[in-house]
């Protein structure tokens, strides 16, 4: 009995009957993702793949512009290096997978498999410098790492996911400090101008913040439902990890001193807030700057003679200046759309006989379903225009989106009706006590996202506890 | 008490007195690699890892024109899985990590750290493959994967290492073997076009071929010192996985079939090629193709007028046509020609106030010592002429070695006698039976490299027993 062709373009859920399911549908019929034998652990298919390579590719070019270097570690950390620092492996051991076996030998030694390189990279360092000449080190890694977590979801959480991390080491607290807000910078830039999320950029408060630093800084961005995702993180760590690993270097002043580092990574999350930021009930929307298609030709009645040459001569003369394909397969030009729609190509040039007697082609953009008719002629230029403007309007629905759900509260009463009318981001003064943190958590199930750099008074008093308010917080729910 | 500055440049081991120490010597010095506190795991650092991206990127370009797509793996397989097909786990099994605690729970089947991912892309292949609209799937990998090996060397033998694994499924047999040799041919290429090191292709012996694989196919390439360098592979898998896996579509004819599968692969490894093949015993040599940087500014008496800014000048005009960097720090110009020399940095270009007054600039060659005047109005020119020279240079030297240690022998003494005084290739003729690779092995040290796609009739009796000849084979010591 001969299998069923698979049939790519089904109906997905509808976000608004149950946005989890929609997300997993895309996921699934997007060809982004693929489930393995493995629980939690997922197969990345190609064109998920192509927008990680976007991702790296224009993450990667940002990083070294600021003088970073990459740089391949080991993926196995032995128990006692990852012991080194109390705070660190509080946070890690409980989450690691240990290898204990190697072929038929027991290990005299457990490896965890990295759940994030610290560890190594502190190491390392401590071999590598020994002058203030040797300073900064501006190291990053691309690479996998695992997280035993107990509940997963492609993207967002997963045993092992792709990710970037980088780790520098400086001469002063000051140069620490400023590399962990530049690439914080760098993140948001990237956010907003290649995937058109508008991130806030803020302090995680200290329960919040990294296992072993001393601050950690984050961009949180607001997904379709109302939810939060941390959507990039940078820590500082001061000298802690220096004086746990002992790395010191001779200053110009000829003294012994610590090292200052800090360490910040994106992953492939990344992927699911771009589904979750602008997908919609027909799939995946991606902006065109980092979507791996950006322009589908669709030819109508390609049967008909000259169509599919003219269909072809297009490709040709816009594949020099975007990233642009063919449908000419025997489906219905029907079918042709929904999956182009499925995959979130931005734009689609629709092309038939009529359009080719009158000198001209149909438009069709991914992210409001506009159409128009331009002539062949200045097709090239409406395109590249149009690509601009679809980038622009994307981040501004974002934008929009995350405005018209951002509330204000400064008593517990209002903020947790506005939360569950309509799930956002709710900004409210905090004492800094790590109760009320808890307590509005228990409450509301929201966690503080972060104190943004944008400070607001909303109030004078703490939102919870009514004490003195030390900073005002997004607050929301999260993946 | 300060640290001492750390000496940089320092006399390497020569290659002459002690291959094997000078070869360690060139991958510390040169900063490509550290060692880390894990038994065999290479720290591969930023010099090091530009030439992984280099390599990757070349290879990327010629993947793709061939229709190929990455894609990302978990790095985890259970242990049942990798049972599935039975000559591949007894070639795997015996030298995996297992691991078998995630957190702090026994896990109830063991996974083991990839090896290689052939389990992993049928397990997908069999849920993706229908019809034979589907095929060929055409994937590739970049990942680093895990052999608990008893004996390590960087880049050539590790713990973990970097790699690209290809995995394809096909409809036919033809098109399986077709695809297997098409990848042979891309690594052959890429091996002689970019590395400059060129390659024997070839077929494995049964003995020698991959765990599961109906044939393998090689290229070799011989080391300054005589022995081989297994450096790509490409394997044709025929229906066996296809079988092991029920990997099956519906072909045109409407009748279910087996898939057919390939898959090959190339590592960090080239990276050791690299250095035994064009190495000397003043550092690394790089061919510019594949080199970080291809030319080094280096400024004479650099603290005289105009000498930094004219050694600018040129930095800018030649940074739009060549990978260059200048070397302005407060060394000695003698310590900054070491550096360049030890990183084996392809061209540099001297400048002093002497050549500045003449119009002129003196280039130095790392392959040959070679050093010549020119006039700085035509420098740009002079630059990329030698580089393209240097390229073909070194592969012509390279080739020359091996053929200086290419030898026929039809008998066992003379086999034995010239591999003793010069290693290198033993062209022979052989039986086909294991019996007599596994003896002249034992005799002599060398293993069968490959049964060349130019074959010879050295003789027509096998060189061990004398029975008929079926193939002529490349015999040599390994790595």
């Amino acid at each position: 009995m001969a299998k069923e062709q698979k049939k790519f373009v089904e109906d997905i859920t509808s976000m608004d009957v149950d946005f989890a399911k929609w997300y997993t549908d895309i996921v699934k019929k997007a060809d982004l993702v693929d489930y393995s034998g493995i629980r939690g652990c997922m197969i990345i298919r190609p064109y998920g793949y192509a927008i990680w390579e976007n991702i790296q590719q224009a993450l990667n070019n940002m990083f070294k512009e600021t003088g970073v270097e990459n740089v391949y570690m080991p993926m196995f950390i032995p128990e006692s290096l990852l012991q080194k620092e109390k705070d660190h492996v509080e946070g890690f051991a409980p989450e690691v997978a240990w290898v204990t076996h190697g072929g038929t030998e027991k290990l005299t030694e457990r490896l965890c498999v990295r759940p994030t390189s610290e560890t190594l990279f502190c190491d390392h360092y401590k071999d590598i410098i020994h002058s203030y000449r040797d300073l900064p080190k501006l190291y990053n890694q691309w690479c996998s790492v695992v997280r035993w977590e107990k509940t997963t979801r492609p993207f967002l959480r997963s045993l092992e996911f792709l990710w970037q991390e980088g780790h520098t080491a400086h001469a002063s607290a000051e140069d620490s400090m400023e590399r962990t807000i530049l690439m914080l910078n760098i993140y948001a830039k990237f956010c907003e101008e290649y995937l058109a999320i508008p991130v806030i950029k803020g302090q995680k408060t200290d329960k919040e913040k990294f296992a072993g630093a001393i601050s950690t800084f984050t961009i949180e961005a607001l997904m379709h439902n109302g939810y939060a995702l941390q959507s990039g993180t940078s820590h500082n760590f001061g000298d802690g990890f220096a004086k746990a690993f002992g790395i010191q270097f001779t200053d110009k002043d000829n003294t012994l001193k610590y090292v200052h580092q800090t360490s910040w990574g994106v992953s492939t999350r990344l992927i699911g807030g771009l589904i979750m930021v602008h997908g919609d009930n027909n799939g995946l929307v991606l902006p065109p700057k980092i979507a791996p298609v950006q322009l589908m030709i669709i030819p109508i009645a390609q049967h008909k003679e000259g169509v599919l040459e003219i269909a072809n001569q297009l490709l040709k003369s816009l594949s020099d200046c975007v990233r642009v394909k063919i449908d000419d397969s025997d489906k219905s030009p029907g079918f042709k759309f929904s999956e182009q729609e499925m995959r979130g190509i931005p734009l689609r040039i629709e092309i038939g006989p009529k359009d080719i007697e009158n000198n001209q082609a149909v438009l069709a953009r991914r992210d409001n379903g506009e159409k128009i008719t331009v002539s062949l002629d200045n097709i090239k230029d409406e395109v590249i225009k149009l690509l601009d403007t679809i980038q622009n309007d994307m981040f501004n629905r974002a934008l929009e989106n995350r405005e018209e759900r951002t509330f204000s509260a400064t008593d517990m009463d209002s903020f947790s009706k506005q939360l569950e009318e309509k799930p956002g981001f709710v900004k409210a003064m905090w004492c800094g006590d790590k109760e009320c943190e808890d307590k509005i958590k228990e409450l509301t199930g929201a966690t503080s996202r972060c104190m943004p750099f944008e400070q607001e008074e909303i109030s004078t008093t703490c939102v919870c506890c009514g004490k003195p308010a030390k900073k005002m917080v997004y607050w929301g729910k999260a993946y």
